[in-house]
């Protein structure tokens, strides 16, 4: 298969977590004689830092004329402590989410046997969870109207949803809930919020078409907490933009580090691949960023082009790393510091030579 | 002292939980003479069914009246699987909330000793965690404007904050970090938001005036994380309304139930008192329904009016009941089923005789 990739570093950890990505995909294209290529294009704090714009034009239509995107990270501190600043790293992702029409975000939230004991909860708590989050990711509160006052004493956003909106997503998730465990979460906040009660309504409306699966409810507090105490009751979870991004990040605490967590973020005609940490600027340039939430989304470009076996093939290397301690200082390593680069080096022996790879 | 308390049972578990409450509170006002009189009042589901108002004007003006209103627990399932309910038993909540000008909740976490071992987190992670979560309780996206259309296929709400709304629970989150470890984490999202970026400004612009309070801010995504994977990095979180409510309920991770969750809503003129759990109706006339959080919110009542000796032997008395086990089934009790009563019941001798009680 031929593939055109577009390459996003972005900020922060994201170029080095890229890198171990861009190296993963070549391995496989390698081993299963794929060509795959790679334009690069700038992103997020950076691109400001070049071309005072955080998602130039070049590099819209580097994503645009690809197959698909490959996201680093995005975000720096110096824009964080700033509330006043207008031009912002994030407005590079979202803008990109928003052109590229992504509306679906499919977060994995699989606890590791290898890294059970790496969780601040109890083991018992999380063995063999295994969870998809669908988030709604082009509308909601993130692309609402905002405003402020003349006076700059008044702020707001507007929280907007439309049938249209809710109906492409939850299809989606019904469907993905179909090749699982059949059983459909909706997390909003119906009792309180009007968008809420749409997303309730339409998703009950779609329900009789997935008759095979089990629809329920909970609210976005309750939820907070019971992914927390009974992570194993949930299969697929269906949720809007704001109450995803917050959910999503929660449950990286079942995984043991947010630096393993990949996203696809979905719409109908382009498709990019994103960890979900941000960019860390403290650690960036340091070698201890962990570059396995990049590689296995990496993983998940693959399965998007039904390439399952080559992205087996990664995933299995990632669990043969995590299970000989080849990991970056998040997971508090049995041998020491292992670099980001090490991690990846690993990862591409094991591509190369999956019977043989080993600590060296 | 003098004390008129309104009191709103609510739905579901509310009823019972605040009967212990009172009882709790009676005995209080025995023990250390002073005068509590109680006046009861309807709110939610259960003014609906009798008033078709989840809030009479009559509990209104009964709780304008009183020194402090005590509330149970609010919601019914009924509504809460239909999305096109026009009236809603949470309406009586946040209309009250509203009505009372309750702008600051406060909802404090801590890891009991004697609970470590019940919370879904790891002992070592959790001991010592003491948060005081200061969430803002009469603006933001549950107060903004809502609007459907009239195909009833796009809905909206509005997140809306103004300066005076910051500034005025920021300077009470501020004063009470002053009094502790004087450490303030403001929890946005200044990376997407308008009116973040005007909390974030605001309680920056605040800061000076503090100067003895260390600063600090984090992005709801990842506040959702570091809540469970540090808690102890936490003093005092300042907080918008939803973030508030997502994180709060979270918090209860932390304590190993929700059902010891107590809070306080206070205004410049009123102030109320509530568990943070909600209406639980599955559990409702059980007798399984954990008193404690009601008891808890009582005792906060008693710490609002400065008696603070009053307060502090009700929390005795609740941590001898989890020193001797003496717990509703949420906390598995090595005794068996000892009901919401016997719980009361406890706290109650426990109030007359602090030096002979025991389990009998
Ligand atoms: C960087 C930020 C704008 C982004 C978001 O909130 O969507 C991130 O937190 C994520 O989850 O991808
Ligand atoms: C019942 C509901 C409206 C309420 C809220 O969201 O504020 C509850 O969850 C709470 O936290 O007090």
């Amino acid at each position: 298969m031929k593939l055109n990739i577009a390459v996003l570093p972005g900020d922060g950890i994201g170029p080095e977590v890229i890198v171990q990505a861009v190296k993963v995909l070549k391995a496989i294209a390698m081993e299963f004689n794929h060509i795959f290529t790679f334009e690069t294009g700038l992103v997020g704090a950076s691109a400001i830092d070049k071309t005072g714009d955080p998602l130039p034009e070049e590099t819209i239509s580097i994503c645009e004329n690809a197959d698909a995107v490959l996201f680093g990270a995005i975000g720096d501190t110096k824009y964080d402590i700033d509330p006043n600043a207008e031009i912002r790293p994030e407005q590079g992702l979202l803008g990109l989410r928003k052109v590229l029409d992504l509306f679906t975000n499919i977060r994995p939230v699989i606890a590791y046997e290898d890294l059970l004991n790496k969780s601040s909860l109890k083991k018992k708590q999380i063995k063999d969870t295994d969870i998809l989050i669908y988030r709604e990711l082009t509308s909601g509160i993130y692309f609402g109207e905002k405003k402020i006052s003349e006076d700059g004493n008044t702020a707001s956003d507007v929280c907007k949803y439309t049938r249209f909106e809710i109906e492409r997503i939850a299809h989606l998730a019904f469907k993905a809930a179909q090749s699982r465990k059949r059983k459909l979460t909706l997390v909003d906040k119906a009792n309180v919020l009007a968008s809420s009660r749409l997303w309730r309504k339409v998703v009950q409306e779609l329900a009789p078409q997935y008759s095979d699966v089990k629809l329920n409810y909970l609210y976005v507090d309750n939820a907070a907490m019971e992914l927390i105490i009974n992570p194993r009751q949930f299969d697929v979870i269906l949720t809007e933009n704001m109450f995803g991004d917050i959910l999503s990040e929660e449950a990286s605490v079942i995984v043991g580090s947010i630096g393993l967590l990949a996203s696809a973020s979905i719409g109908d005609k382009h498709a990019m691949f994103e960890p979900i940490h941000g960019a860390y600027t403290k650690a960036a340039n340091k070698g201890i960023a962990n570059p396995i939430a990049s590689i296995l989304s990496a993983a998940m470009l693959l399965d998007h082009f039904e390439l399952h076996e080559e992205a087996d093939l990664i995933r299995e290397g990632v669990d043969k790393s995590l299970q000989l301690h080849i990991t970056t200082p998040d997971l508090n390593t049995k041998y020491g510091h292992i670099t980001t680069t090490k991690v990846g080096d690993f990862i591409e022996d094991f591509i190369n030579n999956p019977e043989e790879t080993n600590l060296n």
